[in-house]
């Protein structure tokens, strides 16, 4: 049924045959000048986890952080001094903030607009890396606060979030906007503690949510999980929205997201709107970048 | 002379003697509505630089990027495969634009509100780390453009920008400002290539500017160099700018901005204001954070 | 009483107060000779384990191990392509085969022969690097095989042994040996599976072995775990026998190394001797060095 | 002329189709036994290079060397403490001490004995990795001094050696040896400082020395530079050498050695021949490791 749903939903070409953006193309100047203009307060409020360097549960491979110069080389007797550091990073690992590339995965053997596995070598991605995602990703941002609509404060792993709840939400998705999914993964952490989200999984859309993002046409999608919910209930597919979205519709994806804190901002205002802006590092043929995406109330 | 200077511009205890965030307290949330109220068009420019992983002469030490798994492993008789990478950044590196952490340099063994460099520790900083722009940071960008006031495409190597200069671009700085000056570093690179930064410097603000940031009063500076013009002319003294704005002031600064692009947008537009927005990653005792600066005009 | 253990078995002055070598000043070259006349067969056994990249219960922080050219980059019609990959190891993790330099651990702020521990800065160790080792450590090696003593296939973590054992092997360990105790671990994980040693600990030597290690005089200590008995009785002096042979008597210790091989070509031939040479990176600064250490029969 | 060379001398199947480790197949017991027998006093030399870590004209990928947890966290008012820190090294590069894999190296898309390089993927090579050296490489080493028998202290950079020089050292060369070309390279370099090899090249041997490597039959070969003369002649035969040696014949090689220290202990003692250990690290897929190779004299 994921083949499917696949092909339902797959847009190569709506762009051109040799476009590499996808859905980013939607944020039209005037989609990135209404966004700014939903700032009220000037409220800036993070959207990406601590680099996450110790190990745990759901962390199996940390981030390296290594000081290379510190304070104990300083001296009072010394005019100048001065510190610094090392960061290592596999973003797409489980508990890293990131901006998936549409070159991150491919569908029987091809990624976004039909190009070719074999364009992402060794050394890099040839079409479609994170650097066509390099001037920023700003626009409108919406939160899709799911535990607030369920009335809990978390969902469980492995929880499926259907199209109906996303409506239900109350908050209108119009095209080209950058959509954000909660399922309070942050608050169950801090209350329980890590789990293994490869094994026991995360809260997120089932696949026939693909067809609400075909419909309602978003320019990002991001949740404080991978979108998808894991585990997914096909082996040979998955990850569905994973792969209709960034193969299928050229829709980035933000993974790992903090959402906690939007959630209790939003919650507070009563609005789930705001400018959202994402500022990718350029790098060369890469397949994601961490990501600290800010949102402004 | 730089003694004195720093001294007559430290502002130590401004926010209470706790304090670790410095001029960033200037961003109230007054400041970063009304610098999204500047948004006109939509327009989205980068301010970083592509990630250097080839060695050059002004690059000695490249960043890491390798693939962890290429689409040599996927095949079109699978549903799913994927792509992922590794990135490894010594962010203080001579041509990655970064964001400066207070906890970077120390003066007579004190980092910025007089903290003890021992306070950085060879597991990183405790305080005044880069977590505390761990929400963003967001504010009125400025463009002071100085080839543009001297009538030319760059400033040569080692060539010092005076206060006056700054004033003389006719643009007003005003207090809680991102200011970003620009020597035109990328075009001459551009035009030239690549030199050797260390040995034949940069463009950059004599030290007397450290009195016109105290007067300003920015909650940032940025430059496409280090801010410093460079090489200084005080040994003991290397990088004044630094040494008083990180110090001295509690200024957060951007270095090895590309700013030619906005460069060219102000001048297109005649407009050197903008809303600015630095999403540093969120580094746990980060001396600095890789960055990718968003102006939206 | 660690304390105390410490300072009966303290060595400092031995080889001179500037000594950064310690117990290596025992490998003479008549040392050297006589072990190489051990060679009989011409047998290699490796003692090092593979280098564990996958995330495990006993390996929190893997090695990286990154292709950064592979063979998807050649072709048929090329005549000439290759291959290449980058290895980051933190070499004191809990399954890497490593050597351990005099500075990797300090006692009351001092290691080995009292030098004060701030000679190993955020940059490296200044005295007793893993340098002091860089022309490789040549000698006369011998297996202590306590399963075998004990006739069964391995020991269970936590179990303590005692120097009584050591003696009871029948191996006469003699001035300058590097000894090498066989505990079973590689057996038990190949039969069990991993298990998390920090929490679940590993079988070694009791803290009282220190004083045989004394009378003993090895060169070099080395274990299929950490030499200590873990977790260790007197939670200040966590691992004593790490405490005292490197601090106070100047021995390097071999950690994680794979000894089942050796235990069997041991138990095969009879005999328990053998050449062993240990070839350290020469790591500027460095506190080990991850090792691949071959035994000669 | 080095396709037909590569012909010439290319010795697929002689171990089998299956074969991965090549020519280390001659270092039988006997071999390695009777390399023991030559050690007479009792002096290791080590032969390879401190780990490069600060940028250089010849080292513009500098090794990682990163503490992670330095003296300056530890007190005497603490029993215990530790230092510990990284290394990362991508071990190809031209100032590092190293064993290429037999899959270090494709001509016409295939490596040693035949096998694609498809087999050489993203996550690490199937065959002939540096594995199959797993269990250490022990033999008869020869020193073949090329500056003594010129009467010079050094070759510079691009002399090519030829085969009669190789035999005019005077050094019978038996099969199953591990050869050692001295170039005069760490001479050179103390004495007048690093150059950029890549640009200004290298000391070695003539490509048409694949014959006399052919007809000598070592198990291994090395050298101070790379084997290869360095530029080569023919663009599309860059290294004939490294493709002769690792593709055709299954020959390992050693590159960056330091032969300086060891040419001076042969030339002292009138002796080349000595036992010649290399403990590579066991990496898993890896392409080559970085080795302190130890010559036992």
């Amino acid at each position: 049924m994921s083949a499917e749903l696949f092909e339902a939903t797959k847009r190569w070409g709506r762009w051109g045959p040799d476009d590499e953006r996808g859905a980013l193309n939607l944020l039209t100047p005037e989609r990135v000048a209404g966004a700014a203009a939903l700032v009220r307060e000037g409220i800036a409020v993070p959207c990406g986890r601590p680099l996450a360097t110790a190990p745990a549960a759901d962390n199996p491979t940390p981030v390296l952080h290594h000081m290379i110069h510190a304070g104990d080389l300083a001296s009072e007797a010394t005019a100048f001094d001065w510190s610094a550091d090392f960061v290592g990073v596999a973003c797409h690992g489980n508990t890293i903030s990131h901006l998936d590339a549409l070159c991150h995965v491919f569908v029987e053997g091809k990624m976004y607009n039909g190009a070719p596995a074999s364009e992402v070598t060794s050394v890099g991605a040839q079409r479609s890396s994170i650097e066509v995602a390099g001037s920023g990703i700003v626009g409108r941002g919406v939160l899709l606060d799911i535990p607030r609509l369920r009335g809990v404060d978390w969902l469980e792993p492995g929880e499926a979030i259907t199209s109906d709840e996303l409506d239900a939400t109350g908050v209108a998705v119009e095209q080209g906007d950058i959509v954000l999914v909660h399922t309070g993964r942050d608050r169950r952490r801090a209350a329980l503690g890590a789990w293994n989200t490869f094994v026991d999984g995360l809260a997120g859309l089932d696949a026939e949510c693909a067809r609400w993002l075909y419909d309602r046409d978003p320019a990002v999608l991001g949740a404080d999980g991978v979108s998808d919910v894991m585990p997914g209930s096909d082996p040979a597919w998955p990850i569905p929205i994973h792969m209709c979205a960034l193969v299928g519709m050229g829709i980035h994806l933000l993974d790992n997201l903090r959402l906690d804190l939007l959630a209790d901002a939003c919650a507070e205002r009563g609005r789930w709107e705001f400018l959202f802006v994402v500022a990718p590092l350029q790098i060369g043929g890469g397949t994601g970048s961490p990501v600290n995406p800010i949102a402004i109330l």
